[in-house]
């Protein structure tokens, strides 16, 4: 049903409250609102549902500091809410590349995933520099060659300042997210064709048969296979994280942030101008066949954010609403 | 025909002093060299043949410095070889990331391609740092929902240090080269299915309705269109270079290298330790039915070089040694 966002806002923050303190309760908050008003629903709310719901994680300790150099810091999450962890990721590593230029934050032993690369990414852009947001999840995609599942899903999220809005784009490095296939599973349905294979390697629409097999990369072949690789590293082995791991499906995930200022290169106002003028180019320029719009990566997701925020009210499933009790 | 390796060179880089100094002479055929042995047979000697040969480009002015700060130098090429060009940014960014942890070079205004970003990413990860070097040439691929040749084919290559050779990945965000429609239209062969559309948007095979058309992104669809705009950015208004251009086929060609040192986050030794670690991983993993060996990204190539630095030759084809009057 559709619920005001400022009532739902209260009521997440005040469940959320339960375990975090009211500054920490905000900070999620922050991100699972845009995740649901972005009509990405499935890194939304309903991280607050299931077997392991968000305001019930315990957290092994504080979130400590464990680099820390101009330029950079390394941030042991200390099993909190991946969310919160990278709000403040995001907040350093703005804060150090504008003073620097450059900045880059790792983040290792979050609790589970933090979601839409794309938000931080683009909380980077709002402040005129270039977000690059990279995560690595527990193993669930073989690599090209292999049917082992060593690579996360890997998603990747780039966002750049414009005149107007963040150009922003994110994606997995997997043909379809593990989230996905949880879903199928639970509700009983296949998944697509050419998204994953059975534990021999035959390609299969069975949720239970691509859990004990693999993911494939999104192209099936080894160029997504080495982007896979590429975010394994990074946000791997690069932030003190695991990698090519799929025992320690609760812990240690690892996440790395990015931000560059434009300035290092060229003026920054240039650099906006340019990029919305690209954006121009491809909307404007000649269409496929039976396309009405040319749309932008992240365009849908920010269409979707600024309707639910003209209309004060946000579209969020009813058995999520009754699970956290918002809903009788 | 296999030639001696130190005979080439010395032919080559003769052949190049009609227009250089021995030393860019010398740094231009380290890359030529390394194509040719690494078996990337269309981005090496070959490029000293056809209607614009490198060793015949007269630059428009010397290489000059339009931006230089602690983490960053703009170079605008005067329309140089780009291989040479690449070289002095690949040196500059080393250094400064070697001394401050990180930098950025952008190179705009070079004569034709710069070859494979894996040479230049490798070189980084030779000094212990993460190479990223992307790539943006003139429009030929169409954005997903678009019939417009917008973005360049715009490589991307990534290296990483182990406690062996680096890690080298790097590609194409375009299904195809440029150079392989280039070749197949010469050649009077199609092109395989999937790679292009004509002008119309139709799947085509005919190299010449394609190069009326548009080449494909890799996947087809979002995810590598979004890469491609990603590198079509880093790579154009990033280093001050055109974009979304099809209209300067010869000049504005753009590229980015980034060195990041991992330090900034991890023990240097120990990360190294883990890439060499997770390529074990994925190389003992359980193989795809028919596949007799996993391959990491850049294998193939290395394995090529190798081979010819120890036999001490390197296939070329004769058609190239005569047009370079190295064979009667």
């Amino acid at each position: 049903m559709k619920i005001p966002i400022t009532e739902l806002r209260q009521k997440v923050v005040f469940t959320l409250m339960q375990n975090f303190s009211e500054e920490q309760s905000n900070r999620i908050a922050d991100y699972l609102m845009w995740a649901d008003m972005s009509g990405i629903k499935t890194q939304g709310l309903i991280k607050m549902t299931g077997s392991e719901p968000l305001q019930n994680i315990k957290p092994q300790h504080d979130i400590t500091v464990e680099r820390d150099t101009k330029l950079s810091q390394l941030i042991n999450a200390g099993a909190n809410p991946a969310p919160l962890v990278s709000q403040r990721a995001t907040d350093v590593v703005i804060q150090k590349a504008k003073e620097h230029g450059f900045a880059i934050v790792g983040v290792h032993n979050t609790f589970s995933s933090n979601g839409a690369q794309a938000y931080y990414a683009e909380r980077i852009a709002n402040e005129d520099l270039i977000g690059i947001v990279m995560a690595r999840s527990p193993g669930s995609v073989a690599p090209s060659d292999s049917l082992a599942p060593l690579f996360g899903t890997n998603p990747v999220g780039f966002a750049f300042p414009t005149n107007d809005d963040p150009l922003v784009f994110d994606m997995a490095t997997s043909a379809m997210t593990w989230y996905g296939l949880v879903l199928a599973k639970a509700r009983g349905e296949k998944i697509p064709e050419n998204m994953a294979i059975d534990h021999e390697g035959n390609s299969t629409t069975d949720p239970n048969e691509a859990m004990n097999g693999a993911l494939l990369p999104f192209d099936h072949g080894y160029k997504s296979s080495g982007m896979g690789m590429v975010v394994e590293i990074m946000a791997g082995p690069l932030a003190a994280s695991a990698y090519c791991d799929c025992k320690t499906f609760d812990k240690e995930w690892g996440s790395t942030f990015i931000a560059i200022d434009p300035n290092l290169l060229v003026d920054v106002e240039k650099f906006k101008a340019n990029c919305t003028n690209l954006i121009t180019t491809v909307k404007t320029s000649r269409k496929k066949p039976g396309v009405s719009e040319i749309r932008l990566p992240g365009e849908r997701a920010r269409a979707a954010y600024k309707e639910a925020e003209a209309s004060g009210t946000v579209e969020i499933d009813d058995v999520i609403l009754k699970e956290l009790g918002y809903l009788k």
